[in-house]
Order: structure tokens, then C-alpha cells, then sequence
């Protein structure tokens, strides 16, 4: 129950990874896997739709496509699945990773009720080992973990409260009133179990009148009001048809201080009759990304033989400018560049 | 002079690239390499402090260490190059990359005077091809590409100003006068090169009263005036003991609007009576750091034999609770929720 | 049911107004009446507590002193009364204002429960006009008059949900769970019936765990939960012991956007994709407060003899500078200043 | 050289104040004046557009119009002046209110130049004592004024930069280039010399590439660089065409932090690796303009015997709700709430 792991993991093998269900998501992790993820190689892809499979595996080098998902998870030459196929098929995938003992990234939700859900865990149990991943992947987003970080540290001392957004700009209309629950509210869900380090114990969901954007008989927006099992409680609206755009928002309030997510600014951070963020000590936190895609992109442009980034030449010209500055500096005087 | 290279890149080979100069910077790129660039694989570390470098390959496995930075770039086994050692020797190593015909990436300065840019840019010229990539890291930074995208679109209008201020909390008292140009404000002048699109023509560098935290004879801040090839101008601030933190902020006015990055909030745009910043579409971009993310950490622990990441008892007890939510959509009550 | 009147009002007879309750709540309004209002003059306080009274009352000029309310409410030079006496009092000295024809600007909570404060409204009735305003000060803030405006404008789409927060720093440790609902959670009560223009049908307060900081028994914070008539919900949280400051916000969410008023930053607005506020056509908009504490400003120095503001120097220094800079315009050169 | 005066000035006789230019400013000054200044009475106002003062005059009670400026600041039923005329004409009507003993608030500039302003400074000195305020309000706004304290408390330590944005959405075509520095950037001239406490000892004015929206021959924007009689610098980009709207920002920058205001969110501070703004400890500094406006709404209503503010009603209302909320915080339940 961790944020991301720090520090370099390498060695002579990477990991051989396949992707079962290959739609928006699977599509996008296939990508991450081969482009973004370092010591990982996407070796496989399967769907039931095997023209959309044949599709995206040919966009790659070296990756093979399957019609059945099952046959990739036991194939010899995949290590470890990520799952991203439509909620009803998750369990018996689920399960074939971990009776054939390999680890599984499971898009949310885990399966599709908790008879299911639970069957999993004992199968995990069985197994003697933890296997399954579950793609909560707020516990990964800088934010949620500067703000997990700032509660566990005590900084705002004991977590009393949290109020969630969660709001899509749309969904097609046969998104039903349950699915906003199962597959929307189930985020906040965690997001409060991961914070507060506590089980929900009792949960409500009011219907407030709906926006006139829903379909008819959808329950939407939504509130949810969670009960943790040490007595702190958590407000949840979520909205499927805001119109606005994609919008999630986390305030957590403690005995001393509150933080907030979500607001595209960093943690924002109100204590001590001050509101505000943080200011990194350095460029290399600060242009972490930006260093990061540096490299990924000097990397992946090399292995095309090009050079994309800033240039030789690009390198000369801020030096005869520095050099004129250096001189203005002395001189007091504007100074005229002049390039060769 | 482009950003990031969308989609992936990816085959059969990685790239195998050795850094030159392991202080904190180099050090902070093999790690990089090593644990979140796809498609790479750190190779060789050099450093004239051979227990340094030694120190640093023993980290990894499999990663060789040269006292020699001239005989990394020449190893077979290398592909490709960081340069990451002290400006001075920077002409030396990257003349010997050109010379082997291998790409190499040189953190700025790209030399310490114009007289040996040029004869980088020649050497290059000579090879027939590009081969070399300066470390102007700003971008890449999602706020600048992101800002230079709405430039080059129009959206601002015709670029007629830009402010910039770069500060650092502190830096080693025999950081002089001229090393905050060469080491500093360079960035901001490649900045503007890249933001106008244009040559610098003229650069005025103002010495105001020092900071009562300057060494004896150093001048900082300093206050640069850019006058641009088009008529464009700007200013910046550069302050290298300022106290605060690192704080690099940038402002561009075009003719119609105008954008700053650097607030830790996106880019932030000021046109037609409104100032403010985007919303994205859908999950997909808000999350994009969360995804990636969420799957290195994944592949890292997978190939650990480890899952750290959200476990499947954490997506049993969402189930659990979401289908209390549903019963409480339906009957508009409180439900208990409970777990095996 | 109305924001600040827009425009003047004048004629020769300013407003004689006395306050009834010279705690801090009063003492505050008597300083506002006699030094930032205009058209009024303080001409009385009132406070059980005579010396009290008597110490305010001779802060100002002319202003007399009771020590029984009803004696001031029932005075010939009293034209209108301000009432910030404790709540347990307001019943008698409305009912005293309405008997009197007087108007009333009552404090919050108008009384201590339903049936007496039925008794005010029929009261008044009887007396065959509104005499009574209560002080929900809230309607005349700024953001929220703003965001008021953009709700009944449409701006938004129909009101769907509202969430608040009220937070204190700190209260006595008197101040008892009831008393956080009646004091504090009412101005909750009454922002969400004047921004939906509905009644509230039904209220759920919960009862979260309480911070370690609450008094004994005292349930704090608090999340109230509210349907109104036409089944919009609204969600707030009440928390007196916050320990972090006085924090007060609103987020109104609409059919087609959302509006978030206590941020600090005016109105902000999300819609269509974007986030953010307005900027304003002109200087009179911006500047709006700064002129009138520079007219006030100028009116008080002026009354005591004295220039308290930018002085003809100032006046004088400044047009020596542009006169200058006109100069370096023309020239393209700096231009030393040179005063007299 | 201060900021507004703190604390009550009452006393029997208003302050009778005349207006002379009723243009904008002047109409602006007038209605003020009327309707929101306290201690001070609206006379008389005067233009050489004699139907425009009447018309004016005629939409208060008891105020004449005068067509001659200077008899209006003979009149003997005239305390003191706000000057908002054309520049051309402030030498001859400040020296008239000197000449008078007459206070006077006169809008920038002080005067056409700077020989004109000595006049002027050397005919108060010779009245003996300080009758004239030059009308630079930003010295009146909050967040400079703030800002201001922050520095003069020592705060960020000794100030050594200043970076100012001035910006209108448009000006009429005849603002000219020269216009650019003595109507628009006089204000940051006197929020440098202010704010530094220091006098101005040289400027540049440079030119750029002008706007395409700028009128022939006009240079706008402009960038002006300041150098402070105590080595301090400042920049300020003044934009009078730049489409966006009425952007006034100031950013301060000292030895140890820095303060930017005009961001819309009251002072911004970055010091010691935070940035962000403060949090008041309670209601009467969050809402004491809604104070303000709810006062002075009540008294404009009440002097016309209505009420328009929140109702006896709306108190009742509210009662019935907060108790029906103790009834639930007591019970846990939901409870309806009824209204007679």
C-alpha cells in the first residue's frame, strides 16, 4: 500500500509484459509499456477483437498479437500481464495470472462483486503470495502522494475529514446510475481507505435532483457520504455529465491543517493561518520531467540516427550571447551580438 | 528545435549509453537511465574520480567504470553519449563523439567561449550530420512546451515581450559575477532564442546593488535586457542567493495575450478579459504522470517478485463497498459494510 | 432579497443610527457607522454594561451613551438601530424597533428559536411593512454577490449541488455542538436558501469523530447535509477548533460549470474546459476599493488639517522622472533624474 | 507618505467637498463622494461643459453646478476640492485651492511638467503647510498596501528589485507615445519611489517592435528600466493596447523573499521555500467589506424606508433549519423541516 518505488531497479533481464483487452486503456498502456516504462519490453497484446489486437501489436516491433487472452497469460514468453479487458472477464483472467504464478496490473474494478472480489484474495492466498496489482492509480499521481506524505508525516495532524470531486466531462448515455458507482465512486473509495488507513464501514449515496443532461432515470450527480471505521467521515460528489471537463479535486482535512488536490497547483496547503505550496530547493526537482523527457526523447531520437533537441548551433549561439553579456556586465553598455 | 517526440519508438536493440562526469548531475542521469528511460540501457559510467565512478556502477548491475571519459566514448560498446563533466573539458569530449561518429547529449554551457562553440559547430558540419543535442532541458518542461505550443499556434497573438525570472536559493560562494551569465542566465537566453524563434542582437546586463548575501565583488542580482532580431525584447532576472527556492518563472506577452509558466499551476493565460488555465478532456491526460507511474513502480516490484502498488484485498474492499453505495442509491439509506 | 444598492443616495438628512450590544460584534459596527458610512451618523450605544458603553461612546464625538437598549430604541434622535446584543435578547429589542417604527439590522441568529422568531416576522407584518434585516452578511460579500449574479444569470445552468466550508481558528471552550449549528452552520443555512432561491426541506448534521482539540461532549467538526425544495443537495462543513484561520468557501455546481467563491481570488470559475476569473475592462473595476479608501483617507487628513497622502513632492518627483523618460524614449539612451 | 488612516474621525461637521472636471473620473469621484464617503457632503461640482456639471448636480439632493472651476473653489460653502480635470488646466486650479487654503485631492498628473510641478510644490511651502494630495491610489489599494508593510517590517529583508506590469485592454488612437510615460507609467514611478522610499536617479525608456494594434508612429509597449538613488532597480512593462485588459501587477523582490500583488489573490509571498498568502484569524478582516457594504446597504434602503436586504423571513427560516439540524445531530437522523 505504497506510493512509487524510489531509486533504479536494473539487471541483465527486462520484463516481458503483455496487455489483455487492447481498447482506449489497453491501447495506452501498450504504449507506456513500449515508449515510457525502462526495464520493461511489450512483448504481446490480446483481445477477443483480434483485427484490433493484429492493429495495435504491428505499430510495435517484435510484439505478437492473441485472439485469447488466456493463451498470452500462459504463454512462456510473457512474465506478467496488465489486464485492461471490460470489467466481467477480469476474474477468470485474474485468476489464470495467478495459477500460472505470474503478477497481474488489474485495471479497477478488481471483478465485477464481492463474492468474486473475494475469491481472488483466497486464490492469491492459496497461492502464498501476492501477485494481483489493482489499478488505483491515484495512489501514484505526485499529488495524492506529496499529500499521503504530508498526513502520514502528522503534518496536519490526525485526519478528520476528506470532501472528493470527481467529475467527467461526459460518458455515453448508457453509463446507468449503478456505474457510477462501480466504476467512478470506487476511486473515492480508495482514495479514502488509502488516507485514512481505515476500512469504510458505512456508506450512503444520496440522489439529488439530476442535471437535465442525464438519461432518463440516471441518478446524476451523486453524493456519497463515507463512515471510516475510526469515526472520520468523507463527502464525495460525483458528476458524469458536468460538461466542464475532467475534474478531480481531494481535500483532506486534519486537527491542524488541511491540503487539497487536484487544484493544478501542487498541494495547497492551509495551516497556521497561511495558505500556500512548497518551493523546491533545486532544478532537479523542479525539472524532473522535464529532464526525464529529455532524455526519453534524446534517447528515442538517437536509435533514429536525428537529433531533435537543441542543436550544436543553438549551444554556439547562447555562448556568443553570454560571452557579449559578460562584456555588458564589465561595461556597463549594451553590447551588440553577432553570430558567425 | 522541437519538444518531446510523440508515440513510441521502440525494436529489438536499446540504446547502451555511457555518462562522462558523475557529480550530482551525471550521477542523477545514469540513474535516470537506468530506472526510467525505455529503450535505453546504461552502460558505462566515466569519471577522472575513478572511485566515484566505480561507486556509482557498482549501484547497477552490469555497468562498467572508466577513469578515461575519452575512452568511454570510444568503447564499442557504448552507443551513445551524456556529457555531464565541467564545461571546460565539454569541447574535448564532445569534439571526440562527433569524431566517433556517436550522438552525444552535453549539458549546457556547451563550451566556455564562442571561439570553441564554433569549432563544434564546424566538426559537426564536417561529420555531415547532427550529432549533437545541448542540455536546454526548459524544452522539455510540459509548462514551456506547452506555452511554446500556443506561441507557434497563434493563439496569443504575434510575440512581442517576455519576462523572465531564475533564482536559486543559494549557490557556493565562488559563484562569480560571470559564471551567473554563463551558467545561469544562459538558460533564459536560449529561453527567448527559442521562444521568439529569433537571434538575440543585442544584451544589456545590469548590476544593481548586490544582495547583502553576495561574496565580496559578485553581483546578484542581475537584471539582463534581450533586444531581439525582430524588435522583440526582454527582461530578466537573475538571482542566484535569493533564499527562497528554486524559482524559475517565465512571461510571454504577445500581441493578443499572454501566458506564464512557472506559478506550479500549468500555464497560466491571460486573454479576452479572463486569466486562468485548462481542463483536460478526459482521465488519460490528467493522470498521464499517475499512469506512467503507477506501471514502472509495477514492472520495478514485479521484477522484485514484490506487489506494491494497491493489493487485491484493496479491490475486495472497494467491491464491498460500491455495492453497499448501490444499495443505498436504491433505497436511499445508510448501508453497513462489511468484509470478510 | 438583494445585493448592495447600486448608486448614490443623498439628501440633506443623514441617517441617525444607534447600536444596541457594544461587544466586539458592536463596537465593530460603531466604528464603521461613524468613520466609513456614509449618510449616517452614530448618534447612540447601548450596553447593559454602562462603563462599557460609556468607554465607546466617548471615542467619538457627540455620540451619547444608555445603559437600557430599550431606552435608545425608544429615543426621538435615534432613527434606526443596529442590534449585536446576544441572541437571547434580540426577541424583545426587535419586537421594540418594529413597535417603535424603527428599522432594524439585527445580527444573526434573529432569535434563540423557530416560535420566537415567528412571532418578529408576524410582528412585523402586523406593522404593515419590513422594518427588520438580519445580518446575513454574506449576501453583500463580494464573491459571493458575484457568484450569486452568475447563477441567476444562467451563466452555470440550473444549481445542482452546493458544498461549503466554515472553518474558525479557534472558539471559547463554551461553545457547545449546538451552539456550532445555530451560530456558525446558519450563515450555511441561508447562503444555500438565497443561491438556490429554495427553501431547505430536510438537514442531516453527522457527527464525525471529534479533533482531539474539541471540549469535552462538543462534537466538532461537522457535516451537515441539506435537500432543498426542488431537490438540490448541499453539503458543509463546520469546524470552530480548526486551528489553521478563518476559512470560509463555496463551490455552486451548475448544470454546465461551477463556481468557487473564498479561495482568495475572486470568483473562480470553471467551465467549457477552462478554469479561472475575469479581468476587469478598467482601472475604476480594479482600483474600485483603492479609491475609495483614498477619498476616505483624504476626507479624514483633511478634516484634522493635514495631508496624510502623496504629497505635491511626490507629484512633482514624478513628473520629473517621466519628463525624462520622454527623453530616453526619443533618444533610446538612459537620462540621469535630477530633482530640485 | 502613508496609507489609509486607521481608526474613527467624527465630529459635527462633514467635510463639504467640491468636484472640479466631471469627465469619468470626476462623475466617479461625485458619486463616491455621495454615496459611500462618510464625514464628507457633496457641494458643488464644475465643468466648462456646464450642461454636463448640471446634470450631474442634478442626480444627487442639494449640489450645485458651477461652470467656472475656479469660482467654485472660491465659494465659501466649499471646505476642500477633488481635482479631476484635464492636466493642462491642475497648475492653475491646485495654485487657486493653495491660494485659498483649500485642501485639494488632484488626480496624476500633478502637472504638464515638471517645471509647472515646482510651481506648485514652491507655493505650498509658501502657504506654510501641506494642502495638496497628488491622486496616486495604488498607495490605497490593499495588496500594495500590504505589500508596502511587509517590506517596510523588513519581512522579505532590504528591497533590491521591483518588476511591474501595467496594462489596458485600449486606448483611444491620439494616446501617444509620450502619453504612454506621464498617464500611464507615472504610476509605477510612484509605486517605485514609494515603495522603495527611495528618489528615481536614472531611467531608460526602451522601445520594441510596437503592436500591430498600436496607432502610427506609437511605441507601445514600452519597457523602462529605473535605477533607485540607493543601487535598487526596477522594470516595468507598461502595454496600452494589449487586448487582454486592465493587468496591474508589482512584483518585489528583496533580500530575503519576495511579494507579488495583482494576481487577483491578495499578496502573493515566496519566502523560505513556500509561496502563498495568509489566512486571517477572523470574520471581521475576511468580510469587513461585506461589513461595509452591508452597512452602507442598510442605510441607503432604510433613509428610504425599505428593506432590501435579508428579511425577517429569511432569520425565521433559517431558525427553523439550525434547530431541525440540533434535533439531527442529536438524533443522527435526517428531519424535515417545516415552515409556518
Amino acid at each position: 500500500m505504497t506510493g512509487p518505488v524510489a531509486g533504479p531497479v536494473t539487471g541483465p533481464a527486462p520484463l516481458r509484459v503483455g496487455v489483455v483487452g487492447v481498447g482506449m486503456m489497453g491501447a495506452d498502456h501498450a504504449v507506456r509499456l513500449a515508449g515510457r516504462a525502462a526495464n520493461a519490453t511489450l512483448v504481446a497484446v490480446a483481445d477477443p477483437d483480434v483485427d484490433r489486437a493484429e492493429r495495435l501489436a504491428s505499430s510495435f516491433e517484435g510484439v505478437r498479437a492473441f485472439a485469447d487472452p488466456l493463451e498470452l497469460v500462459a504463454d512462456d514468453g510473457v512474465d506478467a500481464v496488465v489486464i485492461a479487458s471490460p470489467g466481467f472477464v477480469h476474474e477468470e483472467q485474474v485468476l489464470a495470472c495467478i495459477a500460472a504464478g505470474k503478477h497481474a496490473l488489474c485495471e479497477k474494478p478488481l471483478t465485477m462483486d464481492a463474492e468474486s472480489s473475494l475469491r481472488v484474495v483466497e486464490a492469491e492466498r492459496a497461492a502464498g503470495r501476492h501477485l494481483v496489482q489493482v489499478g488505483f492509480m491515484r495512489r501514484f499521481d505526485p499529488e495524492y502522494v506529496a499529500m499521503k506524505a504530508m498526513l502520514d508525516a502528522g503534518d496536519l495532524g490526525r485526519l478528520l475529514l476528506v470532501h472528493n470531486v470527481h467529475r467527467n466531462k461526459t460518458v455515453p448515455d448508457g453509463f446507468l446510475s449503478e456505474m457510477i458507482v462501480r466504476d467512478s465512486l470506487v476511486h473515492e473509495v480508495d482514495v479514502c481507505r488509502w488516507l485514512f488507513g481505515e476500512e469504510i464501514v458505512e456508506i450512503t449515496v444520496h440522489s439529488p435532483a439530476p442535471t437535465s443532461e442525464a438519461a432518463d432515470g440516471v441518478v446524476d450527480p451523486q453524493v456519497a457520504v463515507f463512515r471510516m471505521a475510526g469515526g472520520g467521515m468523507a463527502t464525495s460528489e460525483v458528476f458524469v455529465k458536468c460538461g466542464v471537463g475532467y475534474e478531480v479535486r481531494c481535500e483532506a482535512t486534519g486537527e491542524h491543517g488541511n491540503a487539497t488536490v487536484g487544484l493544478g497547483s501542487g498541494v495547497l496547503v492551509r495551516s497556521a493561518n497561511r495558505w500556500g505550496g512548497s518551493i523546491p530547493d533545486d532544478f532537479r526537482v523542479r525539472f524532473a520531467q522535464a529532464y526525464d523527457a529529455e532524455v526519453q526523447s534524446w534517447v528515442d531520437a538517437t536509435r533514429r540516427g536525428e537529433v531533435t533537441g537543441p542543436t550544436a548551433w543553438d549551444g554556439y549561439a547562447a555562448t556568443v550571447v553570454c560571452e557579449a553579456g559578460m562584456e555588458s556586465l564589465r561595461t556597463g553598455s549594451p553590447m551588440k551580438v553577432s553570430l558567425a
